[in-house]
């Protein structure tokens, strides 16, 4: 019944629907295998994407030609740009979505692609012949064959959820776990363990005082994810922050007891970022409030999401608790939150390609490897699907450095350091933050994407080389262009800066932090002609290109003395165990974890600077 | 956690959402549980809603109030009237939906009613103390208070799905089977049994080449199901037509001893007038074709229904047969067609109200009543969900004649003859199909809908009543009005109709079978000034009062008679063993099925003319 497809890709949520686009727009025929063609691109949790250090993720998806940024920029109810009043490096995108719209663009997207296929059946097993991947089970017993399959179970195998006391099997609310493939991995060698995640209750809008809460809008100016032309939102829907106080804490402990957390019955380490409202309350036990933002789920619904009151507890004390938060006094829950174990298989199992070791042309994206949060999961699912493609290929795998993206920390983070909770993405994890911008991931990333023939790189590209262009010229022009002192010093005074009294270059007022582009486009009418011919986007980027610039060249210049170590390959079949003068660790890791270059020796934990040198020695280097 | 409601349903499909809103328009509180609220109103199998006398139904649950016209109304993608040829009891629209919008817009449509709030969870079983129901448990183990429950549980309860020779348990492709349920009824002492029901493979329209198949267009000018002032599509989608062949037959037949429906694993009946394509093959071996028609499933999904082609045969027969159809030589299958086991409880286990027998306060609606069709269902749920508010309120029960309309032909065949397979509405089932016409249910079944106070009828009334007016004053003219034979004699000879030589009403005129109403507004100038100050629709209801005022004057003649029988009310403790001139057999039927009134006695089997005589008698007539 099936031809045998490049990429098999088994789970389609934000990694799978990722995945199967990378693989199909470089021209693989991809099967995406889901257990119900309705659910494809659920948001299962929060309905946003983006925010702190996740909001660059989602950038870095676009710029590598995904679509999670498209979809949310036609699909989003609101939008913040976080961390505007900090440095460029931390502006963080975060938008919200209509969910039902998000799932809806997401499926209509991948059926427009010719090269994806959909089989709508739980997947139960693998088809592994001689230590390559070939194909997949279905539940019903069929075999579909694949060159390569990509496994994004997300929290679905062997999914136990929990509220309270009470226990039972499942995905997600609502849905079915997934059973068989674990088992199998573990047969076939693969340490797996078990996670938990959680989720807040959705409760009624209907039953909420509005009025009772602050209000928080959307930016008044609303940005967007992708470098492509899609919509910015012409209206805006407003998130509400409640708070919980004593009285709420003193209510969510009385079911402490009961609770699947605290009595052990949950064995799965939790997100440690994201915690339940009940671990916030044991481990900040001085804090006698937190926030709760109130989401709105769409345009058309009034289900809301309480975000900041993930909770296992039982459904009693979750609904009494929340209804003493001031507006809450009346809810209404349409269910309560819950906490779900599934199984993962720590990351240190695969290559940086995130294929496995064990398995060829296997690989992994998303919360199977231990991560939590969509972002993370859909820029696994875009990596292992471009790697499934050149693996079919046989070409080299594609690696996104550290130095050139979150993506790059995300995978490097993993395949190296493993993970015994979910791993979230965060600014501090990242070693060259100014580098590592929302604003030019396009920058980054966009000519990789053209390197390796993603469909519709090269139009993204003449827009990348336009941007750069034109920071290059305003840049070079405001270098080039002297004011004199009655041009600017009114400007200068009113910011609180020390006026000039000769002529000066504009690069050099533009430096003095308290000035701006902006100032200087109001005060300086060449400047507002130069700038006129120029979309926003693209002067910001000379702005911060100029400002930062000593910033930038500093991390660059780490960037290029780590990259030696990142040129210096490592064969696979290399024999560590013969390297006598490495430690027994080094030499066990590295024969275990057969890392690409050097520079990912480096960062296994275990590997230190002295079994670095004796590898660079070995190596001729 | 949970006010006491006053009602509560189980399930949101058609008959669950349709009863929510009955209930909740009168005035209740009421409760819709659902498993999970992304699926409220799916289409678990076609993409569509009406039919011949499945269209009626849908017209009458929009005359009473409901909402299936309105969703159907806005999510449309084509719209026919089916049978236009024919006389205007057999006319019937049906129209086709985008799937998702259809859930979106019921969804949106219920959360906008401030009366219903939604619990999402498996209901296991329900709270019944001394014979009366007093809530519903939860699959977490909460118990929801509520004044009454209306069961709707579709095809999930102890659902079990086969393909060939597999099998396993679910309520839908994809999800979970609900359990507890019937259990629990058996004990109480409920009878239950098995039915079974199927769907066709779903499939990429992208695979087609439609081509090769007739376009199917919607009406040039659609109409709609609802007769408020919902839209009709600007535009709409086609559909294709294509046929089986002896070699699909032939493909068809190899998979037979792997059927469940042939080799014995499936033992509940089928829909008889819904058949598989095996079943087909198999009941009309001489037929050497079938049609199917290949349906798209929304605007913007590339995903196919094929209507026509239901089957519980092995997957792979299935594709290789399909591959077999002009058109489909590349066909690539989304997931296989598959038949479904479910619990049913005989329907004569229920009062004319849809209130059981056993449990006071507990209806069921739809295909736990062994019925199959959207339709079907939705209109149980309608009268469910208007019982069980009038039971909480101590009212008498609300009962649609069969004589008002194909909903009173329903359910009082359900109720009294029970259904051995899943019963499907036909225009033969009515007794009164000229009175039961899509065009005017509205005027028999709005008055009711406003004698109950249903939120909205009194607008719709004033519009019954322009209707009627309109039509009484246009049948008025049209008899007071003369026309000269020089007037019509060229419009009748056009016709092929005799000439008239005097003077003659335009009434007469336009009895002639040749002649339309259209007709006598084009030739006529009086006519067509009268008509222009209607809407189609009331110049059509006079027309059609005008052509068929024989048919219809017998037919009510025949309901008067029958309504004298209607409006002798048996009491329900009445004591039929006392009464030994019954028969034996009418003796017991009756004591179980305790009937409203002796028309509902007289249509029983086993109740004889003979009985009805008794009771007369004994009644006091």
């Amino acid at each position: 019944m099936f031809p045998t497809y490049d990429v098999i890709v088994v789970g389609a949520g934000h990694a799978g629907c990722e995945a199967a686009v990378a693989a199909a727009n470089m021209g693989s025929k991809v099967m995406l295998a889901t257990m119900n063609m309705n659910t494809i691109a659920q948001m299962s949790c929060n309905p946003a994407m983006g925010g702190v250090a996740k909001g660059q993720i989602v950038r870095e998806i676009d710029a590598l030609c995904g679509y999670s940024g498209i979809v949310t920029d036609h699909t989003m109810v609101q939008f913040r740009m976080l961390n505007r009043s900090k440095g460029p490096a931390m502006w963080s995108p975060r938008a919200q979505s209509d969910r039902m719209q998000f799932a809806a663009r997401w499926r209509s997207m991948l059926e427009a692609n010719p090269n994806i296929d959909f089989w709508q059946e739980m997947i139960v097993g693998l088809v592994v012949k001689d230590g390559i991947v070939k194909g997949v089970r279905t539940g019903i017993g069929l075999e579909i064959p694949a060159r390569s399959v990509v496994l994004t179970n997300g929290t679905f195998l062997n999914g136990v959820i929990h509220i309270g006391e009470k226990q039972f099997g499942g995905g997600r609310a609502g849905e079915r776990a997934a059973t068989g493939i674990t088992e199998q991995l573990v047969e076939l060698g693969f340490e797996s363990g078990r996670m938990k995640t959680g989720t807040p209750p959705r409760i009624d809008g209907r039953s909420l005082d509005w009025d009772a809460m602050e209000v928080q809008p959307g930016d008044e100016v609303p940005g967007k994810f992708s470098y492509t032309d899609t919509p910015t939102p012409k209206r805006q829907l407003p998130c509400h922050i409640a708070y919980t106080s004593q009285e709420v804490h003193d209510i969510l402990r009385t079911g402490f007891d009961r609770s699947p957390m605290f009595n052990g019955r949950i064995r799965g380490l939790g997100p440690r970022y994201c915690p339940s409202i009940e671990d916030k309350i044991d481990r900040f036990a001085d804090r006698d409030r937190h926030q709760l933002f109130v989401e709105p789920e769409g345009w058309d619904t009034c289900e809301i999401y309480v975000n900041g009151f993930s909770s296992s507890l039982p459904e009693d004390v979750q609904y009494k608790a929340l209804r003493q938060v001031r507006g809450f006094e009346n809810m209404k829950m349409f269910r309560p939150g819950y906490a779900i174990e599934y199984d993962f298989f720590p990351p240190t199992q695969l290559k940086i390609s995130l294929e496995t070791h064990l398995v060829k042309n296997l690989f992994f994206a998303g919360q199977i490897n231990g991560t939590t949060g969509y972002e993370e999961a859909g820029s696994q699912g875009l990596i292992a699907g471009i790697n499934a493609h050149l693996a079919v290929q046989e070409e080299e795998p594609f690696v996104v450095r550290r130095s050139e993206g979150y993506i790059g920390v995300l995978i490097d983070d993993l395949v190296n350091k493993g993970t015994k909770e979910p791993y979230r993405m965060f600014t501090s994890r990242a070693e060259y933050r100014i580098l590592l911008r929302q604003d030019n991931a396009d920058l980054r990333l966009t000519p990789l994407a053209q390197k390796l023939g993603m469909a519709g790189s090269d139009e993204r590209m003449q827009r990348v080389e336009a941007k750069n262009d034109a920071a290059e010229h305003i840049e070079k022009v405001l270098r080039d262009l002297s004011v004199e002192p009655g041009q600017v010093n009114g400007l200068l005074e009113e910011k609180g800066s020390s006026p000039i009294n000769q002529k000066v270059k504009l690069h050099g007022i533009l430096l003095r932090p308290q000035i701006s582009m902006e100032d200087l486009r109001t005060a300086i009418p060449q400047v507002a002609e130069l700038l006129s011919g120029y979309e926003q986007e693209f002067v910001d980027l000379a702005e911060t290109n100029m400002k930062y610039e000593g910033y930038i060249r500093r991390e660059q210049e780490m960037v290029d003395k780590m990259n030696r170590l990142e040129e210096v390959h490592l064969h696979e079949d290399f024999n560590y165990q013969q390297l006598a003068s490495l430690s027994k660790e080094a030499r066990e890791k590295l024969s275990r974890m057969k890392p690409r270059t050097i520079g990912q020796a480096s960062r296994i934990s275990g590997v230190s600077p002295a079994d670095i040198s004796v590898l660079l020695v070995h190596v001729g280097r």
